[in-house]
């Protein structure tokens, strides 16, 4: 028998995810690795869990569609993971080996052979830690790489404006933006992760917090917004675009936790005809739709050899949700992961 | 001597236009085509005017930064339109050549000669009435071509939206998509127009002010959303897309006479996160950058022989700006002219 934590999703937030309210630390002090029941999937040895903003999408009413399914009730919630096998009755994964994919955010977990299947065994030649795994090499940094080539289309000499740049993606996206010649504009939400945005080679950096948006921006002429918070951020970007422009449409953060009736909406979107008037391209991608095998082929070596830089925002061991929420309000710095010893 | 009345810009409007006072008739008495300056343009007697929502765009504070120059104070509104050349300085275009270009919304037009230059002397041989020459032969035709082709990339078996659908873009818009093989749905503002759209071939056809659009939209999936209007209609369409939908971005005309701090906004665009869940792309178009060959030599004929049906809002001789007004507040129906006898 050992102790087993999990974080549960206990009820839908209204707003922000309340620790110890609607996502809690519960603790199972009789699970039994040796005969738990797998059922033909496998039991893993958490070793890091990955916390990302689209899981707040996932804390919703059942009767919400979405293109993911809600989290159950009184479970804990799903996460993409990487653990060591401790126990297997799926074909062809041993214990001891690397697995990489969805699992429950616990210390100990069964994944159902579903979930094995849509997951994978790695290696991990580089010896990278584990939570470099879950972030720029796994879904954020994929999510970097397909959305700036697939989407972004990025050419040499053009400029790209980055928010949220020092986030798990935004840090990735602006190096990868560099690499190609681009002239890079990054905002962040402290002076920290502004010095962090210039060491890593970003042109501008500012903190929006105490810096206008909009007055940076008019400064110069946008080819390619990556957009990471929607709002406010994404008006004053579109009044500042070159034509034939491109809007990549990663996420917006600064909506997640405002209920419907209050969002603020896109005003310069339609309204000032920019859209129309600049022949712009403002598109969202899922990144499991895009063809991956390039950025594994070449992700993990880049960030071994230093040539793209990383920060991680590391949390030892689940706690009650504190963790989850830092990362859903700014105040992690870089990828958000809860790693284990 | 001969008279000759123009519809003048005299001030920019705060909303809506005001005829006899944002706009308005003004006739010169005294206007002489024989000896009339030309300065190495021509001089056209005026047959057929186009009125288009984007003229409201350049109606503003020349300060505001657009796609196009803002008009001038106290000039004639400038417009698309075709006239018969009266007198020529221009290398190669002769008295009674028909004229198509942009100039003056007179009955009686000079036209420099860098405006001489951006239009072309045409032939009509379908003999299609001077209108057509401005509406499904013209700019609104070439723009519904454009964007459905180049843009919308329609495949056989989807389905599309269209806003604004018996208008002068909407209308050939659908009947376009009909022919490709798609499901065609589109709204309009009365219900004599709802019978139009039955009758050129919308499968679905509703009256927006007496039917809620998001309640017909929830029962179809689309895959293109043809956007002339802005505002709730996109954000009630971005709610029932199909993944790797198209929104064609042609038109915001309910909010081109709202000023800026009173717009709605789109909320459904990035709040839900639809575009990037769904994996929508949301783009903008000038129909002048694309070529219009095929359409060129393609529509005159597919008019004239009826398969694309036609409506036009004809308004005869220059008034104080009403024709206008109505074109913007949708009480025309059909691609909206003024023409001379």
């Amino acid at each position: 028998m050992v102790s087993n934590a999990s974080l549960i999703y206990a009820k839908p937030p209204h707003g922000a995810p309340v620790p110890g309210e609607t996502i809690k630390r519960v603790v199972d002090d009789n699970f039994d690795p040796e005969t738990v029941a797998l059922n033909g999937g496998i039991l893993v040895q958490a070793k890091a869990l990955s916390m990302d903003p689209y899981m707040r999408g996932r804390m919703r009413d059942p009767k919400v569609k979405s293109y993911n399914q809600p989290f159950p009730l009184d479970k804990p919630l799903l996460t993409l993971a990487v653990g060591v096998v401790v126990r297997s009755e799926y074909d062809g994964i041993k214990p001891g080996q690397i697995f990489k994919g969805m699992f429950d955010m616990s210390e100990y977990a069964v994944v159902p052979a579903q979930l094995v299947k849509m997951g994978r065994t790695i290696e991990n030649k580089e010896e990278l830690p584990w939570s470099t795994l879950l972030g720029a090499c796994g879904m954020p940094g994929a999510t970097a790489w397909c959305g700036l080539y697939d989407i972004g289309k990025p050419k040499k000499g053009e400029t790209i404006f980055v928010s949220a740049a020092s986030g798990a993606v935004g840090q990735i996206v602006g190096q990868l933006a560099k690499r190609e010649g681009l002239f890079t504009i990054g905002s962040a939400g402290s002076d920290d992760k502004v010095a962090f945005l210039k060491e890593i080679g970003y042109d501008v950096a500012f903190n929006y917090k105490t810096t206008s948006t909009e007055e940076v921006l008019e400064q110069h002429q946008l080819d390619i917004y990556w957009d990471n918070v929607g709002g406010a951020t994404l008006d004053a970007a579109l009044k500042n675009f070159r034509h034939h422009g491109r809007i990549i449409a990663c996420g917006a953060i600064s909506e997640y936790n405002v209920p419907e009736a209050e969002r603020r909406g896109i005003k310069n979107c339609k309204s000032d005809m920019n859209v129309v008037t600049h022949s712009l391209r403002y598109q969202g991608f899922i990144v499991s739709n895009h063809n991956q095998d390039q950025f594994n082929a070449e992700m993990p070596q880049l960030v071994k050899s230093g040539e793209v830089k990383i920060k991680e925002h590391v949390t030892k061991g689940i706690d009650n949700g504190e963790s989850f929420l830092d990362m859903l309000e700014g105040r992690n710095f870089g990828k958000a992961v809860i790693v284990f010893e």
